[in-house]
């Protein structure tokens, strides 16, 4: 007998944790939570399609990870604490195996954020997976995209590139520059298993005064922001923070491509008034350029200016 | 050129309404709500497939519809009044002319809720539409699925099966017993349109003990409220509210079943202690029963238990 919608979600994904501030949680119409009195809340949802934002035949633990790691990382680019979370799966079959690795996926990394799963819907059609999820933040302090001012410093979380090399590893589009398996797989896993940087945006409160998160490519995420705040950004590829293992698999011109141009980092890159910058101490980010008048990205070796070519991933093209 | 994921959400999904308590709204990583205080969050999600929740070739402006009316019809449910919306759209292709009635549905209906699109997400993929609806309750007010008790009289709103009939309609499924256009057309548009009953659920606050939306089939929802409250119910089939569109489409058996196990409805099922039910005068509901000692949901016709073919819309089968 096949397993019912209800039955799915019943022994996946009822017990992903349990927080005080559920009072109704998976299985009703609806989830009813208690938010914190003094606090906004910040709503965020990104959608997974197979084939569009991960390969076709991607191990189901990653995709249950990625689908929450995307949107935490936008929880922590608003600067909040991630808090519930809803799941939309849609499924071409009930394929148990498959259920238990995405949710073994999801929920390691839910238990990692104190993360509750309180609502879901399961439906069948082609591999599809939205999540939402619901943060906190403190009232009025959310960072958005559109406060940064010419003269900030522009920083990076992490090592950017890493993801887009990673894929690339797994599709087969990179021959590698080694044969050092751990930092190919360690290159391969930041694609698979992502990490959100909720520590370090919920750090940049007060501090920051414009945050995005890279899921499209750094040079493109910063354009985002730069345009929001209603100015430009100068970065100097010289200062990017390239990883070791990036900088084995590929050759530097291509490792900085990877790290400028490539998607699906979930790092973070925010602006910062200069007089602020020492309250970074201690946060593992990089300086990488600054916000300047004017409209769009300027790529910078050392003082010449430099052409790249700029793309973000979009999803219809243009 | 064509259009970009970021032009497509700006042109169509930007403007619709705008709330005083929305921070942020589009645009950002994520929305920046402030719930009002001594209120709790209900949050809910559902998603629409074409080919399982629609046939395929819908009316764009039906899809855009039903989209946030399922969600709004969990949100009444739980006695809980609509806020915010978060929408995840996957589509082949960025179809203009399909977006704007699509974008016409969905903001048609929000404006009539008070309820503003505050975030959504744009993919490329097979047509799959998840929607997120935030709304807002006085604190420890909501009404969960398993509060009822035996001897409790069951409600349900407005005119069931109507909308499984104006699917059958849409599907050439039914040869319908009259010509009159009106009510066939009405019928197809309790399908395409229906209408979440939201302030006949924040009206149930106080009085009802249970609540649950049918989207599944009365019989099926009314079981489900029943085991969830851990008592069986027992309904008169002669008690049921069938509209005159649905009899004059329908010989009575065939109606009566459509009101029953159809599903699509988006009324609410509920149940009330006797000594409040004075309380619901004036609400458009009617009793069809009580939920009882036991397990399941027994149908009768007068005193007489009669057999009938129970099962609710279930995606994987079972």
């Amino acid at each position: 007998m096949p397993l019912t919608e209800f039955a799915l979600i019943d022994r996946y994904f009822r017990d992903l944790g349990s927080r005080r501030d559920v009072r109704i949680g998976v299985g009703d119409d609806g989830a009813v939570l208690a938010p914190p009195a003094g606090h906004d809340l910040v709503a965020v949802v990104d959608t997974l399609v197979e084939g569009v934002h991960f390969p076709a035949g991607s191990p189901a633990r990653s995709i249950g990870h990625r689908a929450l790691a995307v949107n935490l990382s936008d929880v922590a680019a608003m600067g909040a604490t991630p808090a519930w979370a809803l799941l939309a799966l849609t499924l071409p079959r009930a394929d148990e195996p498959w259920l238990e690795e995405f949710a073994a996926g999801f929920s390691a990394l839910a238990r990692a954020h104190d993360v509750q799963l309180v609502g879901g819907d399961t439906t069948s059609g082609p591999l599809c997976v939205t999540v939402q999820v619901l943060g906190i933040v403190p009232r009025g302090e959310a960072l958005p995209r559109d406060g940064g001012e010419p003269g900030d410093l522009v920083y990076v979380t992490g090592t950017p590139g890493d993801a887009a090399c990673g894929l690339a590893l797994l599709q087969g589009r990179l021959r590698p520059a080694t044969r050092a398996e751990g930092a190919l797989d360690t290159l391969r896993n930041r694609f698979l298993y992502p990490t959100p940087r909720c520590a370090i945006g919920a750090g940049l409160r007060g501090i920051a005064n414009a945050c995005i998160d890279i899921s499209d490519g750094l040079a493109g995420d910063l354009a985002k922001l730069a345009n929001a705040s209603g100015c430009g950004a100068r970065v100097d590829i010289t200062q990017l923070p390239l990883s070791e293992p990036l900088l084995a698999a590929a050759e530097r011109p291509a490792a900085e491509h990877f790290a400028l141009t490539g998607g699906d980092d979930y790092e973070l890159c925010f602006s910062v008034p200069a007089a602020l910058a020492p309250a970074l101490a201690g946060l593992p980010c990089t300086a990488i350029g600054r916000l300047v008048e004017g409209r769009g990205v300027t790529v910078c070796r050392g003082g010449s200016v430099i052409e790249f070519s700029h793309s973000g991933f979009d999803h219809f093209g243009g």
